[in-house]
Formats: structure tokens, C-alpha cells, sequence
């Protein structure tokens, strides 16, 4: 039985501990600052105990599941405080700014810098599930820099949890997943304030609304907590690629005004081709 | 046997054809200006037969399911080769630039304006259903123009394949279905494009993109056959739109270059109150 630590009982952090504790080889010690979380994860037994200071000296590996502002101070107080055969991973959406942080740390090599895609636009341990992370793929930045032995049981606990492992560079990493994750949450958002706003009645948002609107602003359900820092620490990558979608909505705003009927039919028909990419990720999300 | 005619086969006008014949009480004459689609339509016994010229004068009610910008001509076509005891509706996602055109016609009684509420990525008759109007919503608008008994038929059919009736005005409606619909498939369609042209490689998307990703760019599967003409006839209230939402999204852009996290916070929780919004439209969508 693995002694695992998870820092973090959230959506991500408890549905690690639900999972883990499902293939029957993990006792899990969990901690989260805000008490009723602790006592929810503690009620669905998404961990077997409260993770206790005395506890840190015996763990296997630890998890670190917090929003992103916090994983830097966090990460290296961790390295601090646990033995050198205690392995680190945490699960944040981005990674530059823990690489950073832990640059020169002399127990750089403990820590493995991962990210599963996974998640809903649900947060909290009620809303952790033990299949979150089945059938998804976990990205690990900056291989090299960690402990090969340590390296190799982190991939291989997520591929006990079903997931495959890719690996690339953390800028790499911030940069691709601000175009595949952010963008859509920033536009899921401002969609939401929009409607918000200009439907004064929202009886009209309930009678005229299909499923196509619930669908593009679904993610403005998401919880600020995780997002601003994410917002926050990633803000260069996002700034770029958010612009970048801007300056599109300006040309169609143009466009429109001028009433080209031909280019606007031009321009949807050629962006139909991201219909394969959709398919694809719904497939590889077991949706049809 | 209540005889119908269906100009129109794709998603909508298919899904209608199959969603009579289900009740058993309509015999459907089909017609479709793309071979293929009056074929296919014939082979998935959308139709029972292909509508001929001879038959307009037999039948008991139409359905104009054509592209928007088609429907102002053809209302007055059809409304003009059948005779008094014929009723006619369109199910067009625009409704005041038929209103318009049928203005003073002087058999404006017999036509209703109508639009049902439903709809997927997927066109043609291919992807029609026959329970795809089941639980839905139907907008009727303008309904003092159409004689009483028309309408009440009109009303009585929706109902009779599980929908409910509403009522406003064409100008309300194209206001309305500009916030909850139109600005959805131009965002959706503008993420796409973005990711389509910052993502050189493909392969990124498949490996770090969610279902987060798949859902807010899922409209951009949608036909420009279907939306060019959509975004073109109800321009005016798309702009408007399209303008406050391209604002927000300029705010933001500002809040982040600045770095308020606070202020993004504080935005981003209110937005948050979209979720009983999304939920109630998912439980009239029959999702959970």
C-alpha cells in the first residue's frame, strides 16, 4: 500500500483520491484549507485520513491540487518539508510559473510537473469523480528535470488511472493550452456577461435558448476561485491568442456591415474543418 | 390523412417529414431543389412522395424550410399557387424579413410565422430526426396576421409532436433570437477560426484540447448554407450584439494587461449566476 498525500480536495485533487483509492493500492492522507471541504472528502471517503504534519516523513508521493497562484510557494514548501524519497507532482492547468519557481531548488529532481486534461465545470470534492480521469491524457512538462525512477512512477500511476502520458516543455505547454482551454473559457465568460446584460428578461433567455447556446457558454459556470489565477498566471499566452480572437470578431463586424455575403460563406465553410478536430476530441472523450 | 408539403428537406424540413408520419395522421409530399437531398429524403421515407406542381392544389398545409434568405420569395410563391383552404408555414430562424415581405399580401391570413426552437451541428436530411422537435419550443410570431383557424391547426400539429407554443412579434423575436442563438454560432465560428489559425499543429488540439474545448466550438460544425444568409438577414440585431459582447471581451483584455485579479474575480462570480440559466434551458433540452 503507497502512502499518497493529496494537498487539495477539489474537483481535481479529489478525484485523484477517489480514483487512486479504487485500484485498491493507495491509502490516501488528504488536507484542504477550507474545512468543509475537508469534511466532505472525509464523508465520501475520497480520502482514508486527515494528512497530519507528522504524516509528511512516511508519504510515497504527494499531489498538489491548488489554484495556480499558489502552486509555486506551495511546490517548494513541500520539497522543503518532505525526505528525498518522497516524489511531488501537482495538477495545475499551467506550468511555467512552477518551473520557475523551483528553477534551482536543490530537490528540483523530486518534483514531477504535470497537468491531466480533465475536468468539468463543476468544482469542489462533491463534484470529484472516480472516472474523471479515464480515457484522458496527462501531460508532463519538462521530463528531464525530474528523478527517472520518480518520473516512471508518475506515468505509470496515471496510466493505472487509464490516462496517457505526453510530454513536452512547460513554455510549450502554457502556450497551446491558452489557444484549447483558456481561450474557450474567457469567450464562454464574456458570451455569458454579454446575455446577461443586454436580456434584460431572462424569461426570453429560457423560451429562445437551444441547446447550441447552453453548450458555447457551459464553461462561464466555472469556478472564479480556479480561473483568475489561471487567467492571471498565464496572461501573456492569453493576451496573445485572446487579441488574436478579437481582431477575428472585428473582420466579421466589418464584414457584416458591408454586407458580403459571399466572403462571410467563404470564411464559415472553411472553418468547418475544425468539425474533424471536434469529433476527434469528443471520441477521444467518449462522446459521440 | 391530412396532406402536407414540405419545400425543404435538410435538418429541419427532414426532421418535420418524419415527426408527421410518426403521429400517422399526414401524408408528406417532399420536395428539395439538391437531388441528392430529395433522393436521400426518399430513401429514409422522409416523404412519401415527391411534390409535383399538379399536387398544390390538394394539399392541406405546407412547410417552407429554405434557407432564410429564401424564404420572403417563396412565402409569396406558394401563398400565391395554393388555393384558400391552404394553410402555410415557414420554420425559419428569422422571421421579420418574411413579415415584411408579406406584408400586405392579400393572402397574408393563411400564412403563420413559425419557428421551432431545435436544432443541431449536423444538415441535410441525413441528419434529421424524427424526435427532434420533442420537448422543444415553438415561437409563433405575429399571430393576429394569420386567420384563427390556421393558427390554432398550426399550434395543434407543433403540440402534437410534444412541443409548446409561444408568442411575440417578429421584431422581438429577431432581437431575442440574436442574443441566445446567433452570437453563440458567431463566437463558436470565430473560435474556431482562431485556433484553426495559432494552432500550426493539429495535433495539438487532439492532445490538450477538453471537452471544454469540443463544446464551445461545436457550433462551427453548423452550415453556412444555413447561418450566411441568418447572419445576413438579422444583421442589424447581430451587430448590436456582437458589438457588447466584443466590448467585454476589450475590457477584459484591459483588466488582464493590468493585472486586477480582484476585479476579474469579482467579474467572473457574477457571471457565475448564468448556471441556473444553462441548467434550466439543459433540463427543457432533456440533459442533465
Amino acid at each position: 500500500m503507497k502512502k499518497i498525500g493529496i494537498i487539495g480536495l477539489g474537483l481535481i485533487g479529489g478525484s485523484y483520491g477517489l480514483a487512486l483509492k479504487e485500484t485498491g493500492h493507495y491509502r490516501i492522507y488528504g488536507w484542504d484549507n477550507r474545512q468543509e471541504h475537508l469534511q466532505t472528502a472525509l464523508d465520501r471517503e475520497i480520502i482514508d485520513q486527515v494528512l497530519k504534519p507528522e504524516n509528511l516523513s512516511h508519504l510515497d508521493g504527494m499531489i498538489l491540487s491548488v489554484p495556480v497562484d499558489k502552486l509555486p510557494s506551495l511546490a517548494t514548501e513541500y520539497l522543503d518539508k518532505t525526505p528525498d524519497n518522497t516524489w511531488i507532482f501537482d495538477t495545475g492547468s499551467i506550468k511555467n510559473n512552477i518551473a520557475v519557481a523551483l528553477g534551482n531548488h536543490p530537490a528540483r529532481e523530486r518534483f514531477i510537473l504535470s497537468h491531466p486534461i480533465a475536468g468539468t465545470e463543476y468544482s469542489g470534492p462533491s463534484a470529484a469523480k472516480k472516472d474523471l480521469f479515464n480515457g484522458k491524457i496527462n501531460i508532463i512538462t519538462d521530463p528531464e528535470q525530474s528523478r527517472p525512477e520518480f518520473l516512471e512512477e508518475v506515468k505509470k500511476l496515471h496510466e493505472n488511472l487509464g490516462m496517457q502520458n505526453f510530454f513536452m516543455s512547460s513554455a510549450e505547454h502554457d502556450k497551446h493550452i491558452a489557444y484549447v482551454s483558456h481561450l474557450s473559457h474567457v469567450s464562454a465568460f464574456m458570451l455569458g456577461k454579454t446575455v446577461l446584460e443586454v436580456e434584460k428578461d431572462e424569461k426570453n433567455i429560457f423560451l429562445m435558448a437551444g441547446s447550441g447556446f447552453a453548450s458555447t457558454v457551459r464553461l462561464a459556470k466555472s469556478s472564479p476561485h480556479t480561473w483568475t489565477p489561471v487567467f492571471g498566471e498565464n496572461r501573456r499566452e492569453i493576451l496573445k491568442v485572446l487579441k488574436a480572437y478579437r481582431d477575428n470578431l472585428n473582420d466579421f463586424i466589418r464584414l457584416l456591415e458591408t454586407g458580403n455575403r459571399e466572403e462571410i460563406f467563404h470564411i464559415l465553410q472553411d472553418i468547418n474543418r475544425i468539425g474533424t478536430v471536434i469529433d476527434r476530441i469528443n471520441r477521444n472523450h467518449g462522446k459521440s
